[in-house]
């Protein structure tokens, strides 16, 4: 049968090709799916089934009659949840429901970014933020960080230099806390630091909270956001972690005018209705127990994630112990190459995220790698570290101890 | 308080600046929105609370555990229904869910169309195709439409021309089956012809078929994709019109390899999940049965649309009796400006599109205009042309009879 050939209008944008899925390999260990059995599912079907039969008419319009920012119960709501778990004060007017917060970092970036414009952020990062600007055609500036987060003298520096040049970046992007991958908490002090330099050198703040829900301690600094005084934040967060990542809830937060720069972006004519509406009831009742509950879990895993590496690996990885999140980043001797691994694990049923993609200096950091450890179960966590270090022994010679094993 | 000035660093992408919603009109003739007591509230309340309670665990994983091109079980259904429906042959595999038909269009544009590009459209078009198009810079060519769609004696000149020039369309768009605004639908002869022509001039075609289920007799002709003998044709569809806008459950059908370079521009992470499971469960049992429900009622409608435009607007109303959809297509006297009786309607609370934010060419149509009848009340049809016919008679002397009152 002939077939037309697509190839020969490809834009140039649609350069990359997926492959078709082909599920996941038993030991996974990236991106954000959480453990199954924690989606509180009996809870988000009662709470549909309510909210639909009462307020179902709503669905007949698009915006559910709440115009293109989304059912306005739920803005309401957010705006309650902002204050109560994040420090900030923000009207339903200024929250813009989104497919994930996802679409909200690529709407801000729309309504922002123009192709050769520089941007600071991270110098460890989540890979979507790269690739995101790379397709945008926007430099960016990797920011090291410590164990708090961005560091300030380097931010300072970076503005210093390009100030110098005469230019300056369209907005500092941060994950302040749980930072994705390193899984710091910026102090407060420090996220005041970074408010003073925005000002000084007129540059806005993309702070992207997107995990903030997950401190085990269930205590976290206020946001950047709440310690604003001139409307020179951006923010955006989402529901997919604490959750379910499949609900695809997540929001942006922008003061007008900017909010009114955005919405004509928003192409979609609304993100989906009964995600809004189920949110709308489960946020102000169950979300605080649900979460709470969830972290101990979270906790357990995470720890069950280090007493592994610890067994499996031994000494050549290290890492700070997680204070929340789901990712554990690892840094291992040099000689290791994960790009490498990656392949090579693999093809063993053990996926896990090499350095070279979650950084800005992907070439200085192909001996590090993220470990996500939501999704996972404690078992598959202990197996697949073990299975692991022994891809890595196999191919690098190390780690040569195992627990009690020497290999040979 | 000082504010930062977001205005110093938008994008170009971002200088069209959107106002804060502020509620519809009374009598609200435009748009997709449908008349609220038709949303199957029920049905969906008891569908989503089923699929959550035995399947809900999948929210667990980003793409349900089906992959970035959406719930499993939802796209083999969508399968049958295209098959049943509009006499498609498609694999799940070669089907995309998106937020909306509206995201479907995006991707598919993103993934054909650079800057400089030229594609055909029908000269009438839905306002959102024109607009889509100027922001990507691409060049549209409109192509007159007569009761039957468009018309294949225009498409062959234009294609001629085309070629005669060098130029090379990137695709025909056409929206073949309850076109909009004009409301043909395009015989099963004609889509034939056109594509012979697609394949002559090696040009593909995006079908667009998002009304397709709302002809009031039930009966449709094949899609062009239905036709197509060498996957030529890009389809798109929604359960938007037939179920509830604000679910925002869109698709995409494609051949592979050309979904595998759709797939990386979906940059979201999936569409809403709830409204996919709950769409699993309602498509292959009830969907049928609530749009057999649904057409007298929406046919219902469109009669009393046409009564009150004879009875306030007489003979100066020209318009072809809808066969489905839901909308109408208004030809007035060339001395109405429907540009200036928009503003002066939505003043009295009755809002409608004008012809020029729907037609390629909008200078020359600016005495047309776009009614449409799926949101409002009958109630509300009556009153709105009423008070639409006197706005008109008071700005442009026309028309001077409304029923059997002569104005003066």
């Amino acid at each position: 049968m002939p077939t037309f050939e697509f190839s020969s209008v490809l834009s140039d944008a649609a350069s990359f090709a997926a492959k078709p899925f082909a599920g996941y390999p038993p030991h996974h260990f990236v991106g954000g799916n959480i453990d199954e059995p924690t989606v509180p599912a009996d809870a988000l079907a009662e709470a549909v089934g309510n909210v639909i039969r009462t307020h179902g008419h709503a669905l007949g319009k698009y915006g559910m009659d709440s115009g293109p920012q989304g059912y306005l119960p739920l803005r309401e709501t957010i705006a309650d949840y902002l204050e109560r778990r994040a420090g900030m004060t923000v009207s339903p007017d200024e929250i813009l429901m989104t497919s994930g917060s996802l679409q909200a970092m690529d709407l801000i970036n729309k309504a922002l970014l123009n192709k050769g414009d520089v941007v600071l952020v991270e110098a460890a990062n989540y890979a979507g933020t790269l690739t995101k600007l790379d397709a945008l055609g926007v430099e960016y500036i990797g920011i090291p960080l410590d164990e708090n987060g961005m560091r300030m003298d380097a931010l300072e520096q970076s503005l210093s230099n390009l100030q110098a040049q005469g230019r300056k970046p369209k907005y500092i992007f941060t994950i302040p806390t749980i930072q994705n991958p390193t899984g710091s908490i910026m102090p407060v002090e420090r996220r005041k630091e970074m408010l003073a330099l925005s000002k000084q050198y007129d540059v806005p703040i993309f702070e992207d909270d997107c995990y903030a829900d997950l401190a085990f301690s269930g205590e976290r600094p206020p946001a950047i956001h709440a310690l604003d005084d001139d409307n020179r934040v951006v923010y955006c967060g989402t529901f997919s972690k604490s959750i379910a990542p499949a609900l695809r809830v997540g929001y942006l937060v922008a003061p007008w005018p900017l909010m009114g720069h955005i919405l004509p972006l928003k192409t979609d004519a609304g993100s989906g209705a009964l995600e809004q509406m189920v949110l709308a009831e489960f946020l102000p009742d169950k979300f605080d127990a649900h979460v709470s509950g969830l972290m101990p879990m979270l906790e357990e895993k995470a720890n069950v994630l280090c007493s592994s590496l610890d067994e499996h690996f031994g000494a050549i990885a290290e890492y700070e112990k997680p204070v929340g999140g789901i990712y554990l980043w690892v840094t291992l001797p040099d000689t290791i190459d994960t790009d490498r691994l990656f392949h090579l694990a693999l093809q063993k049923g053990v996926e896990i995220n090499p350095g070279s993609q979650w950084t800005v200096d992907g070439a200085a950091n192909k001996h590090r790698m993220r470990i996500c450890f939501g999704h996972p179960s404690v078992h598959s966590i202990r197996e697949g570290i073990a299975q692991l270090a022994q891809v890595c022994f196999e191919e690098f010679g190390l780690p040569i101890r195992s627990g009690n094993i020497e290999r040979t």
